[in-house]
């Protein structure tokens, strides 16, 4: 069961012994995703793909969510980044669009049954949550950064600011409403930003 | 295999052949959820239990999710009533505090799996997407009578205003974090109601 690497180019091709490297794996894991869809989608099939053996697989992901947040998680990171765009309000727009229009393809049905598996796998589960604790650390530092330009208040809780945008957009994927106009998102960027109640005269 | 059961109550008790009335089925669905849990539950076990047929079952309830939303519904409505407090800050709070605490028993692990279900079942989905969009239509109301009341500004779009507060709870739900503290809810109530950004001197 030990690991003689001796990996050349992006993915392992050696015979199955080899055991291939992560990054070969996630690399056949979303291949047999784009190919056999989610429905298609085992860990065995990651295997045979990536010519390694399931228990090589299952010592770095747990779990089937595990690989597949992982996928996830790569496939998005080309499509999403934290905006950085000098004020708060154009930095909400943009996390918020930026979510609604990720989930819009594969990386939203990836997240969709990662988020499905986690209601009754514990260990899909424990893998998401791992990853919503991480994503919160860096999402509140959008309202951290406007906090220090004086742009949102210094008692505003920056991680529920964030959160309370991304559940919205949650609710948007799991009911299949992710299709929302430029004046929706601004009307919840607007509701965060300055409320509901009417504004004091002058 | 079969029940000799002679029941009087509150369940229809008919011969196989007399097919059980609705609320007598439902009735039966939540016993079945209460003695066996989310996972020993089944159309087959609530039709031994109801002594109904499967068919006459799967005529009301075109899916299992469709089924367990409706026991879901039930249970939650002797809990749960859209708040009408006379002022739009503790209608909302006692709508998200009314969500958030509902969902920390039986009726969460219940809409947890239906919303799970709903990711790869189109019956299920259908069911979910069905009571959803009656939930909305009652929750925008809060936001509505407070338009009345001249609390909330006219421009506001009541229904996403009450769609922020459920898919903060959702997420919430989804994510094993039902637990907040008051101080929490009222952060949440208060951006929505006035915002995150500083407010106006004077």
């Amino acid at each position: 069961m030990t690991e003689a690497e001796t990996k050349p180019a992006r993915r392992s091709i050696g015979a199955t012994r080899n055991p291939a490297s992560q990054e070969a794996i996630l690399q056949a894991a979303e291949a047999v995703l784009l190919e056999n869809g989610l429905s298609g989608f085992s860990i065995e099939a990651v295997a045979r793909r990536a010519r390694a053996g399931k228990p090589t697989i299952y010592r770095w992901w747990p779990s089937q969510a595990a690989l597949l947040l992982d996928v996830y998680h790569c496939r998005k990171k080309v499509d999403f980044n934290f905006p950085d765009k000098g004020n708060v309000r154009d930095d909400l727009r943009a996390y918020l669009k930026g979510l609604l229009a990720t989930w819009q393809g594969t990386s939203g049905a990836i997240f969709r049954c990662v988020v499905a598996k986690a209601q009754g796998e514990p260990e899909a589960f424990a893998a998401l949550s791992a990853y919503m604790a991480e994503r919160r650390l860096q999402s509140r530092r959008l309202v951290e950064k406007a906090q220090e330009r004086g742009e949102v208040r210094a008692d505003v809780r920056p991680e529920l600011v964030t959160e309370m945008l991304s559940s919205f957009a949650w609710g948007r994927l799991l009911t299949e409403r992710l299709d929302i106009s430029d004046e929706e998102v601004d009307a919840v960027i607007d509701t965060v930003l300055a409320g509901i109640v009417p504004r004091p005269a002058g």
